[in-house]
């Protein structure tokens, strides 16, 4: 039970402070025009996310791995380095975590207006359709996730690991903020667009299943092409 | 004592490194209007704040653990880390230390006025209100001090645990300075706050008590939730 | 073979977040006037590239050594660490990895027009001459190689080789950019020269042969100036 | 022989990326009036100082420790971990390499006008008098010894010393950027002011005494006050 409560407030701390963060420069340029350049924020949400995964790592890694997100989930379940019955169990506590971190932040804004949702077509940035923003959460996810298995498969990367998995979250996030505004995570988005509702919800599909093909995916390469001897 | 010496200087570093390149940054903007975008200086004060904690932990880590926070020592006190005697003192050390820190800051900068001091209500950028702002420190706080205990207790993280709470005090500082200016230290707020005055003092209380809640409530998660088997 | 495809895999991944960053910034500055200040996207980018580098090193590492550059493969046969065969593998494969890299970000974006090339005269921010490139592009290789040499020929190093190389990629680029964009990687200006065709195609010669010369001078000043009792 | 090379390599790289990146910022300020935020370029070039030494300590760290700043070998000499003799070398050594790598930076920008210099008075962002200079520029290389002086004096944390001393650096340039563009380094500064001559050659006893006596009182409150059982 303990392993599921950790993804529970990992998850919740993520959506948060990544979400969360995404929210304040936004509400920051909304009353203040020319306040945050594009750019700025990018890489301060990018930082944002990054950082939230090196704070959980070391609270809560030694509990449940600290996967905090289904695409790494079913990475690890891919893998073989977890069962079905976990992979459900850590799917379940980490939307449920999604759900009351985005709750809290309609707390700290007084509103569930864009609470940091994902989106395409008129929703992203650059104006990316439908399908090329599925080929980039496939692509964004492969890279996470081959990273999250390979440098946990080695222990002498033990003490680094969460700094290592944090910064790829937040190179991923400077190159997906302008198309999607960076899933790779079904969790995370589910958080946002269950609460805020709208545009968001309608295409939270996108951001559910494109990010567990790129999980499974990554796992496979790593087993089949670049793991073993 | 000398644990108390170290606590005393690396509280004053933080509020001289922290506090001081947010007065820099409020300062340029104040002379040269469109010069610091507010997100720039966020980041900015968000990576002087944490790589204060990552200066201070490797220079003085060894003598008292590097607290510099009573809300940090609450919480180790809380989870049985240490005694009353000791939590007293650091306490002390610690609020003189900030007091010293913003008193050198009113040297480099000639002027006692806006010393990086928290707030809420018309001192908080998003203009976020008392009952908010206590709830935003508690959950800062509460991250942070969940953090510190987390990574504390596994001796395979001993090399990176100075740059693992610093990033994380980083990313505290990225989501909170929209709200409050960021406090998640008692002794942090109210060094600028009794060399400054004015609204900063009249609104210290806030920030003395919230992380110290948040520290609380996070040994107690950290104890009987996450900690143990 | 295994090493090939890692090493396929990394260059390609180098090229999408390093060079896929820098288009993205580029194009929403295009479409939107003030919003990228130029040294807001030197940061921005110099990270991607950097913790391109942190990420690839701790996926592939351990499969290939994550060269995923050819003039930090000269620098290993220079020294003596490499064999001329695998010296030619390597390079083929990082070539074609970039070329698939530069592929991936015409689908992405949709065009290729300024796929993140690197540049003299009228294509440089400087407006840096051809002599001056080459020289500023032999001395970043020389800085980025030798480190690399040093810093995986101590075993004590292992667990943080990747963030130092990466952190120092990022160096490079926060430097280098306003110059050439920064090269100091063959393979990374190819694919995109060899894709997108046109000036940074004819210019393609310099980001070649000058990372090759620093490559390859680091490796026998690290031999004969620095190594050794 | 072959470890005052290092600290000649060293610190001309230090002044070629560091000062470099700043003369690059300015450079394209000056071509492009609003392209750069003053708090940007802050964030840009604290981390091409930080970076440096990240790079340099894992080059050249086994051979010379990588001190490049003959404020730290001061402090290593009041703390009795060096000689007489070596010291005299490192500084020549340090200061020859700063002068080199000034050198570089007038070949690479075609001119030999602000150099990222050093200044008070007129050359200080904030305005600040020679006498507050003098006592921020003590502040800062206090800071920076004492973390030098604690960090290499646990054998736990070897792998990340140079990581730690270089986000020190970082953070000492955030604060002191807008005072004195900040030295911490005689040789930093000298390099520079003699090759670009003028207002900063007549300010640069400032930069060469403070540190140094910075650096000295780090020293003695490291072995007197923290040190020891």
């Amino acid at each position: 039970m303990k392993k599921y409560i950790a993804e529970f407030i990992g998850t919740a701390v993520l959506v948060i402070f990544g979400c969360g963060s995404a929210v304040a420069a936004n509400t920051l340029v909304a009353n203040n025009g020319a306040e945050i350049p594009l750019a700025m924020s990018t890489l301060l949400i990018a930082f944002a996310f990054g950082l939230s995964i090196v704070a959980m790592a070391y609270s809560i890694g030694n509990v449940s791995g600290c996967h905090i997100n289904p695409a790494v989930s079913i990475g690890m379940l891919v893998a073989g380095r977890m069962n079905v019955k976990d992979f459900v169990g850590y799917v379940v506590a980490q939307c449920l975590g999604a759900i009351a971190g985005a709750g809290i932040l309609v707390v700290f804004f007084g509103s569930n207006a864009a609470l940091g949702t994902n989106g395409y077509g008129e929703a992203s940035a650059l104006g990316t359709g439908a399908g090329t923003a599925f080929l980039v959460e496939v692509v964004l996810t492969f890279v996470f996730v081959l990273l999250i298995l390979g440098v946990t498969s080695k222990t002498e990367n033990t003490a680094v690991v969460g700094l290592v998995i944090g910064l790829t979250l937040t190179l991923i996030h400077i190159l997906g903020i302008p198309f999607t505004g960076t899933s790779v995570n079904p969790a995370r988005s589910l958080g946002p667009a269950l609460v805020g509702g709208g545009l968001a919800l309608s295409q939270v599909w996108l951001f559910i299943l494109a990010p567990l093909v790129g999980g499974a995916v990554a796992a496979i390469v790593h087993k089949y092409v670049l793991d073993g001897k």
